[in-house]
């Protein structure tokens, strides 16, 4: 099968190409990208020289449905809202990787994306696609945020489980660089990120929503969650931590069954053993979600550490991840390299 | 007067010889290392070539009462709570910047420090010298944790005005390196640190009882918190984020007034705006505390953001302000140069 | 004396507020800017929240000249150029830290500068002002670049004593990202600075001519050097290193003589023992230039290292030198603070 | 086949276990440390948890022979040349990563290691492997240094073409840390490296002699070269600078001749487009050497600038580039992933 990527040049569209190139069962199609055509790849990216030379195309959508399988957006929030129409009228298959089609709510999406929302019949036919606790199906997945994806991650088995009190769920995030993308600002200068750490957004990071409309799924009496989100001096990586106060009585060895019962079958997700959490860097170039927890026994409070590769597991990493569910692959097919270290 | 510096060497250490060398009313006496002796510190520290050549001898209390008028402990913890006792006995004016002193129950420091405590009359002699919250008098003067000061300035205003919840406290805390001190660690080698985020002593870090017993003060209720600490790739600085639960009904405006309240006359705490963050790297280098907040009225969670120098307020630059409280001397002397940026 | 700064908002400019606010006969007195006036510039720069609030204004010549005693150009290059004559046509003090006066060829500075070059009274006026190795002196003072003073100070005693052949000059300069300035680029971006390293302007960085012309001082058969520059992911400070061929029958000695001998009493520059090469942190936050070097006697090859910091050394602390020197002050007013450090 | 790793647990050998494992007709054999075995190798590198969790035994020659095709020694220097003599006497393939083998000259070895030698004909025997220039036969084959294989790439085109003047060599390499190992030492202190670069070993760095004994079978009139060695703030990758005058009337299409010829047919080095320099981050995680040059035609010196990832090309990725060889498979047999980036 062949794959088209549009948005080719961005830091999740290069990602989607190392992944592609080495997966067994997909090979790269037509590559997209709006303002950057008419160079081959290796001419941005020199790391490609000699390894993948394709020349970057302007998007045609005909081309794209023509000459591929499936089609991944890797385009920024505001998009693929509006291109995604042709491809869902012919029934192609699409993994939207960027913030449009996650929302049911298009109110919500206007409110926190500032921008006119696609339409409700899209957004309905859109697979939230979190493949450890959706169904991969149909041809539109929705690939989830990289913050959305550790929040998740770290509170499905406590919350199903019914193990924290969900008015006390804190959830702490710190995330590097290449999750505020490519575009230039003083925020993102090295003199202004190096040495440095910034709290944004704070009450208003557009994963807010989506977290919440996943996690009522599991439980409907969530209505909202303490959410933060931080840079640090690092490239590539997500710290999620979570503190929520533990419900009377309820001990370590029931937290470490929940996350163990919920993840054992899931190969992307490592739940440490008790006691140990994860470091940032052991994820780093990986699609897994390493997760780890202590709970203090003084003020019954759970914390959760969960860590994932913003790039990885938080974009590209779980694209794949979804291509091979919805192909009929094993799920961890072209996802289990041994990561580059340190 | 003259300073004498115990365990000048460290991190700490070195910032007091910087502090001392452009404060106007006191000046560098004898400084005294265990291992590093018969060299210049200037051999031992080139940047300080030319600027400060002084020897640095074996300890010695005799000859450190004899030829200074005041001692500052820059040591790792374990070591003033034995060399105390003898210029307690002369009442010679002592700060220690270690956590020998700080705890109040010796059996607490026992179990929290994993050894020996001091005698129970020094610390009843010692004052936790938090000089925004605690009268600075008497000549044994202990220096606050790096991580609780952050943590004790983050909260006492709200804490004291009855603002939050006490059981819904949350303090997560992110330092650089240097608050680990020089001491090799694969924990400290520049490959595992660079790229990574690592989480550490996760409810067993020392500066939890200090927090508490400080808290307790203003808030006899108050019996624990949760406290988490993790390392983030930066030389210096501490990002302490306090989370917890307003009481109903309490508004954005007494949140603010609370701060303002407490800090007005603080030369030290700068209250950020309304809506406003500090970065960290805006207290870098100086002795400033700041402090932004903000409140999620959907779920009543107060979120505050407290930036510091763990060499500066958290070390060396508290010490020299509570030098500067118990000389009699405006607080501010020697501390209010313009910092190096960026 | 109070000292007016034009481009008050950039590095450089900052860096001049931090060692005037600290000068003990120099005071701050108006902040210009074309760009960001109208606010204080602790609003700009939240670092310097109570310790500078003064208000950044719009630019105007006749205002600068009326309220105060000397003006700092910390301006990109092309700007001072034409700004400047209104300062000189009233014999108004200027120290111009661009790099627009520095080239007595205005040929040249076309060439280097790709911009139209000011007049050339301008630049027979201007003195270029290296203080270890010109007399300063007059209203405008126009000076060196960050490479170029390094550069220079690594090569003038070598080349004045005659230890080297000329024609085996090669500088390899390192430089952290705030010498690059402000503006955003790809270049610039954390991402792509972090875990990376590049070679910039090969054959064509500006500072070469600037070198040449001073070196051509003291020996005229000078004609070329080679001089390349690269970026490394820190932030401040520069690493340069020279090499060339010793003449025959030179010694190591003869080369330690050398660097003594014309830096003796020079305050800011600190020749390392024999066989001690400087680290670049050493010089952080400090006006000096540090210099170690070694002799390879295999293959009679000289390998000079100095360090500076861009900021200080290399465009604001070289300055208030300069300004010192000006006014007749002590050369080091103002610049012997204990840096920051770690 | 077959591979045992010892020394497994380096920065060198966890490499060997990323690209064996991705490798198509290799697999992980056994794996060995002297301190740290009886713990799986994802007990002590979280990151292979579920991609590779081997034990790590102990040491054992005749295990390591019985269960394996082949053994690659990825231990310090003074380890190989003792145990490598039990597999010379079996004829039992060998790559040794560590110095050990590469000096023909014994008390070289001596000299410059500051260690016992191993046997001459052990030296005898071992090829100095470096495939774009070396037959890669025999069962003993000694993998070059990283700073070696960016440093002969660089000049052997245009040594052997006769372009430059030998006796003007200059070789000017920067590194990320990794290539200093595991070992704790102050130098490799984050709190050291974080915001500094270093020169060390100037004009004593073993693998200079290893430099010339190569070049010498290229053009015996080599007898010295200038090299020198620094630390910048990165993980990984070399930055290698070539300095050297050309011969008279030498230009700049000779030199893009010279590199294009020699480098047409090999995989791993990419000579780039006239006028480019590559930067540092194109060959991490790779095993590219890539290849910019410029010629200053004012004074005929050749600048070329070398990248290589020092673990890769200049330890396990060529390691695994000469087992290809060795083994009869295409050179770039599981060498040619993407890689991470950014």
């Amino acid at each position: 099968m062949k794959a088209a990527i549009v948005g080719v040049t961005g830091y999740t569209g290069i990602e989607l190409v190392r992944l592609i190139h080495q997966h067994p069962s997909l090979t790269l199609g037509t590559l997209h990208s709006h303002s950057m055509h008419k160079n081959s790849i290796s001419e941005l990216y020199p790391h490609l020289q000699q390894l993948c030379e394709q020349e970057v195309e302007a998007y045609d959508a005909e081309k794209i449905m023509k000459n591929n399988d499936i089609v991944f957006f890797a385009t920024p929030s505001g998009i693929s809202k509006d291109l995604v129409h042709e491809f869902v009228a012919q029934d192609f298959p699409v993994i939207d990787l960027s913030g449009d089609l996650r929302l049911k709510d298009l109110e919500s999406y206007q409110k926190w994306y500032k921008k006119d929302p696609t339409t409700q019949d899209i957004v309905d036919k859109a697979i939230y696609a979190l493949p450890e606790f959706s169904a991969i199906k149909g041809n539109l997945l929705s690939n989830p945020g990289c913050y959305a994806t550790a929040a998740i991650l770290s509170l499905v088995p406590v919350l199903k489980e019914q193990l924290i009190d969900l008015d006390t769920i804190i959830l702490d995030g710190k995330s590097g660089l290449s999750g505020a993308g490519k575009q230039l600002s003083d925020s993102s200068h090295y003199v202004t990120v190096d040495e440095n750490m910034t709290m944004y957004k704070l009450n208003q990071h557009q994963h807010i929503p989506e977290i919440i409309q996943f996690l009522q799924t599991f439980d409907s009496s969530l209505s909202t969650i303490q959410f933060t989100t931080s840079l640090i001096p690092i490239k590539r990586g997500i710290f999620m931590t979570l503190y929520a106060k533990i419900k009377p009585n309820v001990t370590s060895e029931q937290i470490q069954q929940a996350f163990d019962k919920h993840y054992q079958s899931k190969p992307f997700v490592r739940v440490q053993p008790t006691g140990c959490l994860p470091e940032l860097r052991q994820v780093t170039g990986t699609n897994f979600c390493d997760i780890g927890f202590g709970v203090n026994e003084e003020n019954q409070t759970l914390t959760v550490v969960a860590v994932i590769d913003n790039l990885m597991k938080g974009a590209a990493g779980q694209a794949i991840q979804n291509f091979n569910l919805w192909a009929g692959l094993e799920e961890t097919c072209g996802l289990t390299q041994v990561p580059l270290f340190p």
